[in-house]
């Protein structure tokens, strides 16, 4: 009785365990445990390998059966990408490369050195070799760049039996979906038709008569996350890709699909923070994570600084009194600036947010600003009349705080909005620099209202 | 010639300028709109009616025609749903409920009073009614509470001839996936087949000797977000969901796995910044959110306040040339622990990060937090030095910076992980208490060290 599912973590924890037995392959155990590696799945083989030091993923990584290996090899890190292709001697890295997708070996080139590069190349198809280069012209993240081309297609002068017979020359070659896109005899996408509809409809139809509407069709310039999103929206698990003559390039599977939407939601939560590189995290060195960061701390501390003139200027008016709330004032209008912004930068990035409803969204916000400035007003003085009994310089720290309080959420919600109009990424560090700016305004509105009330 | 793809948001946007004219129902215009509008894409459709006003919003709903009205239906803002039902007679609301699925009539059932409800579970036949009160004992964040139970199963005893001639019987009152799971007799699941196996297959073959492996099994109670990051781990877009005895109990579908991960990923942006309400923004009326984001920004502002107290009780170290650093620091340490923060929180949530490579990556961060202090100290002697000459000041100044930064870099990695061991969600607000933390450490650090070091 064949297992349901695969109990592959167990085995792998195993492995794990015994990795020098393992990869010195003498023993029986290690036979036993490499003979269950190849029954367990590509992606919890990779993960595995992801985690030990690359010596070790190597040879695992040799030891494994060759179509296994072409399924793990594409879910490796990229540096152990690079180190495994090194270490294959040229009869598997040839089998490697004729067994892979075009799209997924253009997505390896960008690994590899011109060298490589030229090497790679000579071992692959005339006709493959032209895909590849062909691809290769399309931005990363763009539609062209995450499509995949050896998907099934059909011609809508096939018949249903015709397309039937059809299939099993293309697989696996080829991948199959449930959405099977149709073209005219020019490549033009005509529509799609559903993998039941050639076990539904009769031997004799033609697809052109049951051909059925795309709900999205992505162009091949277009951005992925603008993609992901409108897949999303439109309830549909593969996308065609087509160039402006409306010719089909290749389709966007479902797996593309939500790989992109979990790298987009990474890279936005990454940006907000101040803490995005362009690469993967773990794909990134410390040193480049290091500069990244640091350049941009620094210049938010060197922004930050000029809150220290303000303060040094206004040194006559702030009293021991007013000098301990500093903190708190800043404190309080960060977070403010943060909840609204959050809100507005995710609900533009998912789509949710757009022209029809940003206007809406924005009065709303105010609206919550305005009530949340008086309340936490009000909070304030009672935190402060009751500790220090000081009824001016408690009129000083709250009304401050209620002015910052609303200046917080008004910037924080029209700043992405006006970054996006000058097609800057609103995510783009917004939580730090939003802060910062906050607190230089936040520091000259207490000291000024302090001059004002209290001189 | 069909349209290949339509062209709805056109047509949707002339109906949003005229709606007034288009509601009335009376002018040619209005009537071929109309007539148009049915063509549309229900998810636009949907998008219109969620951001017009909810009287003509109901309006067009009634111009729908019936197919049109369910799959607009569940598309629409809760509380525009409830007034779409409460706005239907009887026999719209009863056409409306014997055409949905179980799953999608008990998501609608959270939002109708008993009564209602009362009224809603008369119109079902018995045996819908049976399987909706059976559903609505699953959480709505579990596998059960997102499972699809109207979907094409089979056994594995069946024939590929007899599944063939099943398949227009059961459809298209359940929905068919390429992925079909195969149980035996007594409902426990035992493996999938493909789609096209049906099609590629003798039609003699039984099911149970093609079998293929399942990559991944929801249990009923698992968390919808552990559910959406396997599926994405083993490249699969949909799941069985089974019971602790096999039972194979519903599945989970590519739409519901897309739209799990954008909702996860927007409800992890809300938490991480403090903004996050149980229902979509959109959905909540804007009392309850500034009740929510009130609260939490009053309990950080009475937190925050002990930083005066902290700067009160170091008044007299305190001089004006210490204070006007105050912010910078405070808000370098924000910065700082914002950014490993998102790292740490974003991967846990994605699965990115586990139990296989935390300590690496703590190690990782903790090397790059040293790096950071270093370097942030080193520009802020440099700046403060350059302005003021005052030489021990500056390295008041610049220590504390250094000290705090490590500082915020420890506590915004390692917190996320304890509030992990202890089950509390660690995106939960984690931006603002981990700055406000880290304002209060910072704070005490900071006056400590000028207390020491000038005193």
């Amino acid at each position: 009785m064949m297992e349901i599912c695969m109990i592959s973590t167990t085995i792998l924890d195993n492995i794990a365990t015994h990795i020098q037995e393992v990869v010195l392959h003498e023993s029986t155990r290690s036979k036993i445990l490499i003979g269950q590696m190849n029954l367990a799945h590509y992606a919890d083989i990779a993960q595995l390998m992801n985690s030990l030091e690359s010596e070790y993923s190597v040879k695992l990584f040799l030891l494994l059966k060759p179509e296994m290996q072409i399924s793990v090899f594409y879910e490796l890190q990229t540096a152990l990408m690079r180190t495994v292709l090194s270490a294959l001697n040229s009869a598997d890295k040839s089998n490697l490369l004729k067994n892979s997708h075009a799209d997924q070996i253009t997505d390896l080139f960008d690994l590899l050195s011109d060298e490589e590069l030229a090497t790679c190349l000579d071992i692959l198809h005339k006709k493959d070799r032209e895909q590849v280069l062909s691809l290769m012209q399309f931005a990363p993240d763009s539609a062209g760049g995450i499509m995949n081309v050896d998907v099934i297609t059909l011609m809508q002068n096939f018949t249903v039996a015709k397309s039937v017979a059809l299939l099993p020359r293309l697989r696996p070659r080829r991948d199959l979906h449930r959405n099977i896109y149709v073209t005219d005899e020019e490549n033009r996408l005509v529509g799609l038709i559903k993998l039941e509809d050639l076990l539904l409809k009769s031997p004799e139809t033609q697809l052109r008569s049951i051909l059925r509407q795309v709900p999205f069709i992505a162009e091949v310039d277009q951005d992925q996350e603008e993609i992901a999103n409108k897949m999303a929206h439109y309830r549909t698990v593969t996308a065609p890709v087509v160039n402006e003559h409306n010719f089909l390039l290749g389709v966007i599977t479902g797996e593309t699909l939500v790989d992109v939407l979990q790298r987009e939601a990474q890279e936005d939560v990454h940006k907000m923070a101040g803490s995005y590189v362009s690469q993967s995290y773990f794909e990134t060195s410390s040193a480049s994570i290091i500069l990244r960061r640091g350049i941009l701390l620094v210049i938010l501390l060197l922004v930050e600084s000029l809150t220290s003139v303000i303060l040094g200027s206004y040194e006559a008016t702030l009293s021991a009194f007013l000098v301990s709330f500093i903190a708190m004032l800043v404190s309080t209008a960060g977070n403010t600036s943060g909840q609204t912004s959050a809100i507005i930068i995710q609900g533009m990035s998912s789509g949710d947010i757009n022209d029809s409803n940003i206007n809406k969204i924005l009065r709303r916000e105010f609206f919550i600003g305005f009530s949340l400035s008086i309340l936490l007003a009000l909070v304030a003085f009672a935190r402060v009349y009751a500790y220090h009994q000081f009824f001016w310089g408690s009129v000083v720290v709250s009304l401050s705080l209620g002015i910052i309080v609303f200046a917080s959420v008004l910037f924080g919600s029209v700043l992405p909005v006006l970054l996006k109009k000058f097609n800057i990424d609103p995510a783009f560090s917004a939580g730090p620099f939003l802060a910062t700016i906050m607190d230089i305004l936040g520091i000259f509105i207490y000291c000024y209202i302090a001059y004002l009330i209290l001189n």
